[in-house]
């Protein structure tokens, strides 16, 4: 997301409407950090899809395809899944049809369980992930990990982590 | 995207198909920062996306009111829209179209050039973006800016700045 958070300007409208003194807009520096968070955020998931693309996956796949098989049995409640890709139950489920199409994951109920469906990963979709990982990891490391160096590697480690946890508290209070 | 790039494991697949050696897997400094940056910039989204909401506006939403508001004469070719916001042109007619319904935007074809549509911003979508812009802000220092320290920021930014720049030229080249 191409934001921004500096008072909107716009050459076109002297007459707009000032905004409240009190608003505390980024300064230069805090700026170019916060543009260039946003752009290698979006830029990147854009080019790991593209170098997915030839595997026949988006990357919301291939996290569904990793997140079911770091799971116990394989296999997740649609609504745990839905939390985990932080995505809506109706999206998730219209992906999970694609992906059962595709033959990757099966959805099923479990049986003395109400608490409803699982998304199960196939074979199939271990296979396809065994198969795609060693691509992906040369994507991130040629488009992220490696334009690290070893001290910034480290330092831009402890700089997220504190911003990570914070945002999962908040996620957690619904 | 909870994605990994350590080599795929899974307690019940003991006859899974070991990768092949040569494929470069993420040693454990490299996988947690690579962790840590996907789940910021996931979560981050998320969370601005929710302090969003109560003003009818989704991330997609805000980021087209700032690209146009910041393009000459508050409009953009939708061609043009479509690669400064990373989205196909058929998602982005869907959206503008809820947009337009919303009146911030307005689709119009401009006498005389054959290139296609324009989106415009609308006085009521430039209104909109000076009312939500100061609470954007404050998400934006709350849940990101305001937890670095002031070298931080700049070695962030200083990391940041060149895989933005490696990103963008990889797109260019389409």
């Amino acid at each position: 997301m191409d934001t921004h958070a500096t008072e909107p300007t716009e050459a076109q409208a002297p007459e707009a409407v000032p905004a409240p003194d009190d608003t505390p807009w980024l300064n230069a520096r805090e700026q170019r950090l916060w543009r260039a968070h946003l752009e290698v955020s979006q830029l990147l998931m854009y080019q790991l899809g593209r170098e997915l693309q030839p595997h026949g996956l988006a990357n919301n796949d291939y996290e569904i395809l990793v997140v079911l098989s770091e799971s116990p049995k394989r296999r997740m409640r649609m609504t745990d899944l839905a939390t985990a890709t932080l995505q809506s139950k109706s999206r998730l489920s219209h992906q999970i049809t694609r992906m059962e199409t595709a033959g990757l994951v099966l959805r099923q109920e479990c049986p003395g369980d109400r608490r409803g469906l699982y998304a199960h990963l196939t074979d199939q979709g271990w296979e396809t992930m065994q198969k795609v990982a060693p691509d992906h990891v040369r994507s991130v490391r040629a488009h992220f990990i490696d334009l690290f160096d070893s001290d910034q590697l480290d330092a831009m480690y402890e700089a997220l982590a504190p911003i990570a946890e914070h945002l999962r508290g908040l996620r957690g209070r619904g």
